[in-house]
């Protein structure tokens, strides 16, 4: 529900990452989400003198801001206080508390609160602006993330932040998480993970003193999602006791860690260990790269910046060729295997954790990262859909808010919906996490079969779902939604890229299509079968009783949460069933249990994803049931809660004709309740889109600024961009000799 | 059917651009589109002995490459002769002919030869190379492009290459239309349309000679779609007979022209004119805006680069504000009204080609722009398919080839079948548009509207696509997509831009909504009345006999073409009779026509989508039987037609089912029929790709390369970027104090 417990998903336990890792997100900001709060607030408190000093001039200003509709607490937030009569009169009448719903969001006003003071702080400090992202190259991308990287660490040392906390969390959300040095952590983490004692004292107090910079190297030119394939070899030498590491192939090099290209002194390097002639598997060593001297390469080491990528230019992915390097017989992180001096291999247990970690990223990515780009862009997308005005709804009315015209509503608010829905879910998943996870320290593992499939096929889900929102978003503001000054363009090549780091989205689907399937012949199996346990909760629909046709007889119906919910569920349980039969017709026809597994992947993968989407249902009307008690704000996200299932059902309608379950003419009424829930959500839009509470800082667009002054702003930043303030060589060089006539004589 | 005819539709007619536009595709290229072809030839053959210098060194590269199954002519057109074996074991047996596809796609071997010849000239040219694009900053890539252009003309002077020839068209698609002074080209065509013969015989030789640059300056900061809505006033002056020309408000700005930013030295301007004390309306104005001494801004004019965008960076897109600028009388484009000396408004007529200048465009990008994107991503993305291995499809077999598994083949094939399907869609509406030309020019124009409605839903609904494709196959390589190297993001950045320019897509789908309504309302009048006229060729299918149910009984029945293009018309006409009926039913309930419309858009969306499709089926279709002669081509052609109407018929499967017209059994077949076309069409797959015949200059991507040597190029490429070549300021800065202990000293 947007409460969160009290300790941060980033310490539960330390990091083994997931095989298709190339990008990590430098922010793990679960929103709202705030490790002992108590210890946290009294930090701040303590340091209360500096931040007021920032505060100061915002204090200030705040007093020109009185009279203005401004939900924010710091007014140094918005870059105006002067407001477009266009998006103030969508302020006027508020149906709902809107501060109240940022609450929600952040689990608790106090969160709101403190988020609020360290977004001042940080927004008070010139070095950590981004307004200058949208000019600067590659090479200036990276070196202003690691300047505020530098900066937040200073400033988070005279305000006493502790790592991890959540004041370095939101520090990170403040400036989209555009800083350096995020896979040291995760060096860092790893080293914690699968370190001994030992290991850990020496190399731990390094990492967080930063006296050396850390990558985690597991991907290769030629390998990504399939562990088992990657090449780099670690062939222990006993006669020196050392390690020899080595690229064998060109496709061995390691490409894409984070931090690996300019900045990391070490890599962990995931590589197959090679002792005494036998291959042992996948194993990580800590490799030296670059001198502590001068940050120079290696003797050995090949290393660089894999070069330009559709966005994170603000990261120095690299590559790593090792040519035959040695390393000490210690440097092999030895808590679950070790290599004896003589060669020997010893294994010491399995690493618990592996199945763990990935979740945690994925959670981690989707309230930090993933979640927040789509509510962005939304925000954009919806204050700008009133300061545009275009043609007319009829002849004698002025030009109208595109946000007034049906098909515009039809392109924003699903997505709106979704990030209210994502919100919920996200949470949900980290809730079941922390459950789960009390559970595994007293040693038992039984849910964690469920918690991956789950955090596999909605990190997937959401994701692409995301990417299709930002872009809708990003479209739904014609021409200047190409323009990089509205900010939409970076937010659509960040998010989209969460479809494939932290495991392939498709290859995601089908490892929850496999727990669906396993749990679904479970169902089969005989009442008195010893193998035939109870369900996971969120597969304990197969067992339910189900409807055959679904008891709607008017539109208003479709807008009874169990009726869609229900709905949901009988379409995913027929998919699932459906995909087993085919993969059993095949098995039964002859085919081999791989060949039968590959020619029903496509079929599982739509099973699977409907099954997300009642789960997601599920989670979404859940959670309102639970705001029952604020009813203006039940109101208002039960609309987006109807819009998000109707929606759902509609682009997926066939899956629910297919049996009959819904008729033609239901259809035509889900249609229906649909569209007439548009012109709700539309009274509220602004707000719901204010109620995520982004700073203008922090959204950094042109369009969607909290004062609705979009063209001004266009204007004034264009200005800026160095295509108008560096001259144009061109004109010598090929304009003029043309304009003068000089073709002929070149 | 690919065949073009004898002239160019850039000199068809000249150009009044559509209200939305703000980039223009530098490149016109309508592949194998060959104006006046035997002069052509002929100007090339004068001057073989400088394309055969440039040509000698590939002519000795070739003799190393016997042996291996190269389709293409110019040997030079391949980075290297040496094969990776996974992708020439894809080349080794040929189940067609793919030199008689490219011809079929080049519309003659003519066209292939004379395009490989303009290719092999330009790719000699190391002032024409596309390679560090992805390593240019927005200034430089402008620079880039405004020297290519410059050397281009150069090249044409001296080969004797005339404007609007072939050879420039394909010479502009060999640089992917990166070129300069597109505009410059529609400023010209707009004199040559709308001004008088004294106007044209002043300025037309001005533009050719390049003397003058020029842009055309339509839409306004505040100002797209909606022509009236321009703010841009020119005041006549009777005093001084001349137009002041003023930009009154912020949102009246000029913002978007291509050329303006930094290379125009005078712009159209569409402006509303007001003599006499009245509002006449747009009309178009020359102003000049940059002197001709030394390129500065002139008097009253405020001028520059409208900043980053996702793409076009080669492209000047510009802003302009002018403050009581005055121009002489005569700068008014004056062929269809005029303003006499003392402020008399005159009206000389009506332009006619209006409309049809909004069409030609539109095809024009469909063929020169948008279908080329798409297909270059197939490419990169099949190729890649085969090289990268990973999993085992059995646990004994080595790593697979991704394109083995069944999910990638459903990711990758239906773009494929799209841009063989879209091929033929565009050819066919250019077509139509030379037929529909032949009647204009006689005087009538009643294929006008139904041209109108099928260039605005083929432009929004192959954009749409060609989109989606693009994103689909770049994310189908992986985080390797993900890299600008790769070629992909700036396909998907270039290719989602045409979404919004040349008209918003959801604007031009309630274009032809409104031609279906119309034409639906029309069968609806009683055989006698006098307005009742037979209907346009493309909705002829709403009064044709119609099947109540499918009559499909197995999976192979879903191969017919008679069967799903007859399910594809029993949908468009079922959805567009549903629309027509929402929109009575407001009425009748008391609705006025606007708020009626309005409440209705999200479904006449719908049913357009449906009627498009069912067209792009008609036409792919029927475009095959034309190749029955050529059985091989025609087979393999045949399976991707199947495979788009199924696709189609299997994501909208919600639609076929409403009515019953398909059973949910029935859909189980088509998806049958569907899957079992995959791994016929993976047989194939690469010698698909290969037909379309890009150069790997052309393509200019690490990972989709002739020779499969992906992993090599990556490396290679990535050691060029500026991200290794510049140094790193930020080690000294703060990496170094990091390291070293010195930040508590700071």
């Amino acid at each position: 529900m947007g409460q969160r417990c009290g300790y941060s998903i980033d310490r539960v336990c330390a990091l083994w990452l997931d095989t298709t890792q190339f990008l990590v997100s430098s922010s793990s900001v679960a929103r709202g989400h705030t490790p002992r709060l108590p210890k946290v607030l009294s930090t701040v408190q303590g340091s209360e003198q500096l931040a007021w000093k920032y505060l100061f001039s915002d204090a200030r200003q705040s007093q020109a801001m009185e009279g203005n509709p401004v939900h924010r607490v710091s007014a140094g937030d918005a870059w105006s206080s002067s407001m477009h009569p266009d998006i103030e009169s969508e302020r006027h009448s508020q149906s709902f508390n809107v501060e109240e719903l940022t609450n929600i969001l952040d689990g608790g006003a106090q969160n709101t609160a403190l988020r609020r003071k360290v977004e001042s702080i940080i927004h008070s400090e010139p070095e950590l602006s981004l307004k200058d992202n949208y000019f600067m190259t590659q090479n200036e991308r990276y070196e202003a993330a690691i300047k505020k990287k530098f900066h937040i660490l200073m400033l988070a040392q005279r305000l006493g932040w502790s790592e991890g906390s959540s004041e370095l969390q939101y520090a990170s959300r403040s400036v989209s998480g555009d800083l350096g040095f995020a896979i040291h952590h995760i060096f860092q983490k790893t080293i914690r993970s699968l370190g001994s004692e030992e290991q850990i004292a020496k190399w731990d107090p390094l990492c967080s003193k930063f006296q050396i910079l850390g990558t985690y190297a597991q991907t290769e030119l030629g390998h990504g999602t399939y562990l088992q394939g990657l090449e780099t070899e670690a062939t222990y030498d006993a006669a020196t006791q050392e390690f020899v590491v080595h690229s064998p192939t060109m496709t061995a090099i390691k490409w894409w860690p984070g931090d690996l290209g300019r900045s990391a002194t070490h890599a962990l390097v995931q590589a197959q260990l090679i002792c005494s002639g036998a291959r042992q598997g996948m194993h990580a060593f800590i490799v030296p790269i670059r001198s502590l001297d001068d940050h120079s390469p290696l003797p050995g080491t090949t290393i660089g910046d894999i070069g330009p990528k559709m966005d994170f230019e603000h990261t120095d992915n690299g590559f790593l060729k090792l040519d035959h390097v040695r390393i000490p017989r210690e440097n092999m992180l030895n808590r679950f295997a070790q290599v004896l001096p003589d060669g020997t291999y010893v294994k010491l247990g399995v690493p618990k954790s592996n199945y763990l970690s990935m979740v945690v990223v994925r959670v981690d990515i989707l309230l930090g990262e993933v979640l927040p780009l789509l509510q962005k862009a939304c925000t954009i997308a919806v204050r700008y859909a009133v300061i545009r005005r275009q043609s007319r709804l009829r002849p004698s009315d002025p030009e109208a808010k595109v946000l007034d015209y049906q098909t515009q509503q039809q392109k924003l608010f699903p997505p709106l919906a979704m990030a209210y829905a994502f919100h919920f879910v996200a949470n949900n998943l980290l809730e079941f996490f922390h459950h789960s996870y009390s559970f595994i320290l007293d040693g038992d593992f039984a849910l964690l079969p469920e918690l991956h499939a789950l955090s596999a096929g909605l990190k997937a889900m959401l994701s692409d779902f995301c990417t299709q929102g930002v872009e809708q978003c990003r479209r739904a503001c014609g021409g200047h939604g190409y323009s990089k000054l509205s900010g939409l363009p970076s937010l659509l090549t960040r998010v989209t890229a969460s479809c494939t780091y932290e495991g392939e989205n498709t290859v995601l689907y089908l490892q929850t299509a496999r727990f669906l399937i396993k749990s679904y012949l479970n169902t089969q199996k005989s009442p008195g079968s010893a193998s035939k346990g109870s369900l996971p909760q969120s597969v304990a629909y197969l067992t339910a009783p189900d409807l055959a046709r679904c008891p709607a007889q008017t539109a208003a119906d479709f807008l009874q949460p169990e009726l869609y919910t229900t709905a949901w569920a009988h379409v995913a349980v027929r998919l699932i069933k459906d995909s087993v039969h085919h993969l059993q017709t095949l098995r039964q026809a002859g085919a081999d249990e791989h060949d039968a597994w590959n020619q029903t992947t496509v079929i599982h993968v739509q099973a699977t994803k409907a099954h997300l989407y009642y789960v997601t249902v599920k989670i979404f009307t859940e959670a309102l049931e639970k705001l029952e008690s604020q009813p203006a704000i039940h109101q208002v996200l039960k609309r987006l809660s109807d819009l998000y299932a109707l929606h759902g059902i509609l682009t997926n309608a066939g899956d629910f004709l297919h049996d009959g379950f819904l008729s033609g003419a239901q259809i035509d009424m889900a249609r229906k309740a649909y569209l007439d829930l548009l012109p709700f959500i539309r009274k509220d839009a602004i707000l719901l889109t204010d109620a995520f509470d982004f700073t203008d800082q922090c959204l950094n667009s042109a369009l969607g600024c909290y004062d609705g002054h979009a063209y001004e702003r266009l204007f004034q930043w264009a200005q800026k961009s160095p295509t108008n303030t560096e001259g144009n060589p061109a004109y010598e060089k090929y304009i003029r000799p043309l304009l003068q006539g000089r073709r002929a004589r070149l």
